[in-house]
């Protein structure tokens, strides 16, 4: 028995319990897999009624009871804000978010859950709670001591690990240096043998400037830092390519060339993905002991309770977490 | 009587009079709009030959002349390297190369020709030729005395402003200026209106960093120097808005959200266009007093003279210059 897959719920007054109870109706998930839901088992109860998903909610006490959940999924309670405002930045729900988040790295790092999948969290509710916390991967690294970790996001064709993701395009540059692409570079293979199944991963490397700098013409951190970083991947015997010129590798990407990329930069990485896979892209933390995906979306306060909120991108984070803890 | 489309040769080295005369084959636009070839008239008579391409080549003295034919097109033969040595770099190629174009500028600018389509040159050979010019742009500008001027991308659903070229990333973001801001979205909107004929442009502004910034939490560009000329643009009652967040922009460009997109560097604009077109892009330089598109690809020196070159970008600039110069 491997235990449920856990979903935390998010900042209360957001979209995440409509997104996930919409996608477990869509997914019909629980059929195959258990489920168990984090949160404040009230308005998990509450979200389900006004968004009248049919998904049977069970209350359970923990991770074991809902594993044995066939035809319904398991809630566990664990408290929220005495009063939700929707769509308001709040530090009760910050405060709540956070600890639903931790609930679920304890059941992951205890191996009660097989992976965890966790809905948007709002950065400024987290901060008025008076955690320290840009973002959830910073929680997950801290309570699990990862200390190499990487964000890859996958959708459609690609699977793109990012060098850095919410820094000014300026300090990103920074991010582009020896240390760190080695471990990105080594993170993505990992992800891809061990999570993905694929055996011998064809990695390419983005380069940097315009048409990967052009042999030194339009910049030279790819023959400074990212040829270096290549070769010594390469040294290990592992199939790794680049500095790829950045305009063309995502098209031959999509041509099945590649297994992934590392990315430069945020948007590098993002453009291609949102242009090719909107609203199906999925956010998945590497280097972790526990597989834990997310939506590639926030807490959307603007459409918060309106029952409009969309729910593919958490149903491709649910399926790509039950595949990748098969 | 508008004259033809002058369409030059590139360097004689590389792919140009292949992807031309397969385009014209492909294209039929021989039989609508004349055609002018510039550029050694042997050499244009031995492709022909050598790519077995269909649409018959008549020597003409000038555009006059060609403009009158309409089941063969002219070939006004201005000299040529005396031996051509294919796929190599060569000052003789290179220097013929800026001699067919700036014969097609005269023409253009005294208006015997509708439109200037340019195959590829060498940046190397020209250099060795003794040109300072790092590419077309620069001497198209310079001869029709352009101050300003821009390249546009086209291709897909996408028309896209670059705010700089072939520099180096770090450098790219000194071009995020104000003036350059300015002078780019005007001239894609002047650009639009005149040449594409859409009444009122909707025109998106990229945004810079991850998120456009996220309100300053990760770069300030947006807010100290994008938002202040997207204001300006606004205030003379331009439908101009942004900046908008770079990775979900593209997709919304190609649902139809935008008629345009000025971006904020090389690889933000490139990334999408040759995801969504890859092999279909089209140059467009804005700014200039004629019409003027290029393919998207260099001299290929690796495949030239193998017959393998793919016309469809040639095409693409063919049909676009037709288009804009009806």
């Amino acid at each position: 028995m491997r235990g449920p897959i856990a979903i935390t719920m998010g900042d209360p007054a957001g979209i995440g319990a409509e997104v996930a109870l919409k996608a477990l109706d869509r997914s019909r998930l629980s059929r195959r897999t258990p489920v168990l839901l984090l949160g404040d088992a009230l308005l998990w109860a509450a979200a389900a009624k006004r968004f009248k998903t049919r998904t049977r909610l069970v209350p359970v006490s923990g991770a074991c009871e809902a594993a044995s959940l066939v035809t319904a999924v398991g809630v566990m309670d664990l408290g929220g804000p005495w009063k939700v405002r929707v769509g308001k930045v709040d530090a009760a729900c910050g405060a709540a978010a956070v600890r639903y988040i931790l609930a679920g790295v304890r059941l992951a790092l205890k191996k009660q859950v097989r992976a965890l999948v966790t809905a948007p969290i709002h950065k400024e509710a987290v901060h008025k709670a008076g955690y320290k916390f840009p973002g959830h991967t910073e929680m997950l690294s801290e309570w699990s001591r990862t200390k190499d970790y990487a964000m890859m996001m996958a959708g459609g064709p690609f699977k793109i690990t990012l060098l850095s993701i919410h820094v000014p395009l300026r300090a990103a540059l920074k991010d582009v240096n020896g240390p760190n692409l080695d471990r990105k570079i080594a993170l993505t293979r990992k992800a891809l043998m061990g999570w993905f199944g694929v055996k011998k991963p064809r990695l390419a490397v983005a380069g940097l400037n315009p048409h990967a700098g052009e042999g030194g013409a339009f910049g030279n951190e790819e023959i400074r830092v990212i040829a270096p970083a290549v070769k010594r991947a390469r040294a290990l015997g592992w199939d790794v390519t680049g500095p790829h010129p950045p305009d063309t590798l995502f098209h031959r990407v999509s041509r099945g060339e590649f297994d992934a990329v590392v990315a430069m930069y945020h948007d590098q990485g993002l453009i291609p993905i949102k242009l090719a896979a909107f609203e199906k892209g999925v956010n998945l933390t590497l280097g972790l002991p526990f597989v834990r995906t997310s939506p590639d979306h926030g807490t959307a306060f603007d459409i918060a309770g309106g029952g409009t909120a969309d729910p593919s991108s958490m149903l491709e984070a649910l399926l790509l977490a039950e595949r990748l803890s098969l």
